[in-house]
């Protein structure tokens, strides 16, 4: 059965973006290395050091599926309809975004709850990962003890304010065993496997 | 003349203690390895790993003075007249605490402000480190520009809430760049230069 996998790019001191949800430097590491990286989307190349392209071709290739909240959808247009990892998205959300779904986009679009959009992702991933992206959605799922993995690719910026990868969790303390720390340039990727709770 | 190294324990989440003072496991990697680090106290040697201890190494062999806040000197009381790296210690206070300084004991305490408090580090580590502890301390020295390098000990756990490494930093959003990530067992650690504000 898929594994819940939570991934975001976050600051040393903890933030995934600005308040205005800018994200000031923190995705710089996905264009300053030599090796081309392509993602699903034409208009996309990836270029990064040789440790970053191993994690994300890592992410890419093990994602069956991504369970997002509607502020990244919205943030982000809906990816334009084409996310860069090419994989089935469910979005939870209280209601669906006006024109969507779309013919031939792999959008799904759940508006009962927590649960029934990890159902929905968990079906559509199969046998591979589901990746979470968003700190609302990573919430609720650490709380749910769903949470299989965390990856956090820790850019060397303390943004000082801003939206947070963890927060208000409501299970903390979490205890994590640390499986791979891969050092890029300007990004650490940190694999963690969120243990049991006592 | 003498750098100042910032350095502590940090959670995932940023947290080196939680609101009472404890530290919940941040600091099991201090004794989780074969590999012997012994201190300047005779009552406590580290167990650590190989690459832990190569990073303790240099702490304690780089480090020509500490600068630390009340609040720690306080918590630890005073390392019982003896902390584990053997150099000189600058407490900045409000007010000099009972019974210090006391014959032999290497600590100095300063009334007069940070500024001063720097100065006095300063003169003491003569051509090495002086060593930041202490989130306030640490902020201060941000602010004021005068950190050059941070070494975050990170540790595999998600707190939830508890003391921020970093908090209230004028300076912010801070650029680092990384120049090591060495991974230890339940800990990495990681090692910035901070960039000169643009």
């Amino acid at each position: 059965m898929a594994r819940l996998v939570a991934e975001m790019t976050m600051s040393l001191d903890g933030f995934i973006a600005l308040p205005d949800d800018s994200v000031n430097g923190l995705f710089d590491w996905y264009n300053n290395g030599p090796v081309e990286v392509p993602t699903a989307r034409p208009d996309m190349t990836w270029h990064v050091t040789e440790a970053s392209a191993m994690h994300l071709r890592r992410t890419m290739s093990t994602a069956g599926a991504m369970l997002v909240g509607r502020r990244i959808f919205d943030l982000t247009h809906g990816w334009d309809g084409r996310h860069p990892i090419d994989c089935p998205i469910v979005v939870l959300s209280h209601s669906v975004p006006d024109g969507w779904p779309r013919d031939g986009i792999p959008y799904t679009f759940v508006t009962t709850g927590f649960a029934d959009a990890v159902r929905a992702a968990t079906a559509l991933a199969g046998d591979k990962d589901v990746s979470l992206a968003g700190p609302d959605i990573i919430r609720q799922a650490i709380d749910a003890g769903l949470v299989e993995e965390i990856r956090v690719n820790l850019a060397p910026w303390i943004l000082g304010h801003g939206i947070r990868f963890f927060d208000n969790l409501a299970a903390a303390p979490v205890k994590l065993e640390q499986t791979a720390a891969i050092q890029g340039d300007a990004v650490t990727h940190l694999y963690y496997r969120v243990l049991p709770r006592i």
